[in-house]
């Protein structure tokens, strides 16, 4: 796992390195608050490392900083550039999994990602959450339930996701508010929506974290997937998604690193025509179903 | 050195979160470039070691993305929040120390700084680089041998510094040129000129790394400082600042850990009316003057 550094380094100048870490952590001891001072002198050590491990080049730091200044200038209200870096490096996918460790059957968590929105509307159990975006309709129906097995009625599920040509609404140009919704479970734990069928799509790529996983042979390309964010009273808040069983991207790989095999779902694709759950009338066109069933972990 | 984390972590849960690291190493595998592979796979290490070992909540992590977009949105051409942040976590001096090694009695390097300027004028031998700017009058000389102890005659010096206010010039808000300058030493490797007694001075800290730094209970103030940078043929350049011998700041802590004894120099105060080694009329003021031999190590 460890890296063999190019140059052989002396005893002594290990020694000055390590003093000049030892400084930078002592400048850390007076910070009030404990946990900020674990976080920095940590932050520190593994900054250090890394500058030490891989005889870091004052050419390289140049453009570090410069890469890190162009991530700062293209993120606005709209785009989230360092959420993309956290993302393409695992790191929010890390967090992820040290915030939510295995609790029984409790689904597993995925990243939260940047296209969440606050205050999407609510739908009726059956409603649609497509508002009008394009895309194959997809019946989605499932229970929640918690670690023992008794449903949870009433947990709030907010779903989002893309449409067929891989946007989010808040990428599109207007302000149209299509593929997020939230919904209620019923009395048992149960749920249906219409969504739409996930396709897989890149994440924003013409930017400098585009141009990183270019530089090194990586695809943009995020597996299919449906948001799911499940909340309900004494249970903890599970953020997930579901995938598309038999998509490619899962093999050559999700970009940022989301998929889980017990998140990988069937997606039963049905022929024109074929009777819809709910009656609806999809005009001869072909649609797909598949079923999620949510177990949520007891709060901390 | 290390940190014991808060939770107990369990082998599964453990397990889990080493297959995510290498899952995202595996994604690095196809970069063409072998030296950018080794740099983002040992960042992909540390990032994830830091969020393992300190629990990072996704809270934090939400405050890491917010720190991190605040040092891009007041990063411009004219404020570099992404050095300050490197140079307050020693990441930046630990790249000079990494590429700047011991060399015989070479001068040692010191950190770069955001306030260097391409092109600042050029001065004769004795001149004066303060260009208008505020401050006491001092008298720098030298000279600049190799490490054989030869004189490296020609050698181009730059120089820059803050006025006794502590402002870089860049930090006016006209586009006066002032406080920076360069010449060449002569036959013999001597240099001389006129600057200004350099004075502590925060680094500008009415931004998220100022915010970080009072929230560590950590001082923004420099030592005293006057940078140089001395580029010869055949020779290692050579980047670096002189101190000055009392400094109280010295004691407290440089804000970048910048600091080496080795380039604590006098600083000779001259009560008003001494006369002036090239003549220079004061017209009654005091000044101070200072010697700094450089030895610039060969180049690599």
């Amino acid at each position: 796992m460890t890296e063999t550094a190019a140059t052989t380094v002396s005893a002594e100048q290990t020694g000055r390195e390590q003093a000049l870490t030892e400084k930078v952590l002592a400048s850390f001891e007076r910070t009030p608050d404990a946990r900020l001072r674990q976080l920095m002198q940590s932050l520190t050590r593994h900054v250090h490392e890394f500058v030490r491990e891989v005889r870091l080049t004052e050419e390289e730091w140049n453009t570090a900083i410069e890469f890190l200044t162009a991530v700062g200038h293209i993120t606005d209200e709209k785009r989230q550039e360092f959420i993309l870096l956290s993302d393409v490096l695992g790191a929010s996918m890390q967090t992820i999994l040290v915030n939510n460790p295995a609790d029984g059957d409790a689904t597993e968590a995925t990243v939260f990602g940047p296209f969440f929105v606050e205050d999407a509307p609510e739908i009726p159990l059956g409603g649609d959450i497509s508002g009008g975006a394009p895309g194959q309709p997809c019946w989605v129906e499932g229970t929640v339930v918690d670690t023992e097995g008794a449903p949870v009625p009433g947990a709030r599920i907010e779903v989002w996701e893309a449409d067929e040509d891989g946007f989010y609404d808040v990428q599109y140009t207007d302000d149209r508010v299509a593929g997020r919704a939230h919904l209620f479970a019923d009395e048992r734990g149960r749920f249906r929506f219409w969504g739409l069928t996930p396709t897989p799509y890149p994440i924003p790529h013409d930017g400098p974290v585009g141009q990183m996983l270019a530089a090194t042979d990586r695809s943009p390309v995020r597996a299919a997937h449906l948001h799911f964010m499940v909340t309900a009273e004494h249970c903890r808040t599970l953020v997930t998604h579901i995938f598309v069983e038999g998509d490619p991207q899962i093999e050559i790989g999700d970009s940022v690193f989301g998929v889980q095999d017990s998140l990988i779902k069937r997606f039963e694709q049905q022929p024109a025509g074929t009777p819809t759950p709910d009656g609806r009338d999809l005009a001869g066109r072909t649609w797909a179903r598949t079923r999620f069933d949510v177990v949520l972990a007891p709060a901390a």
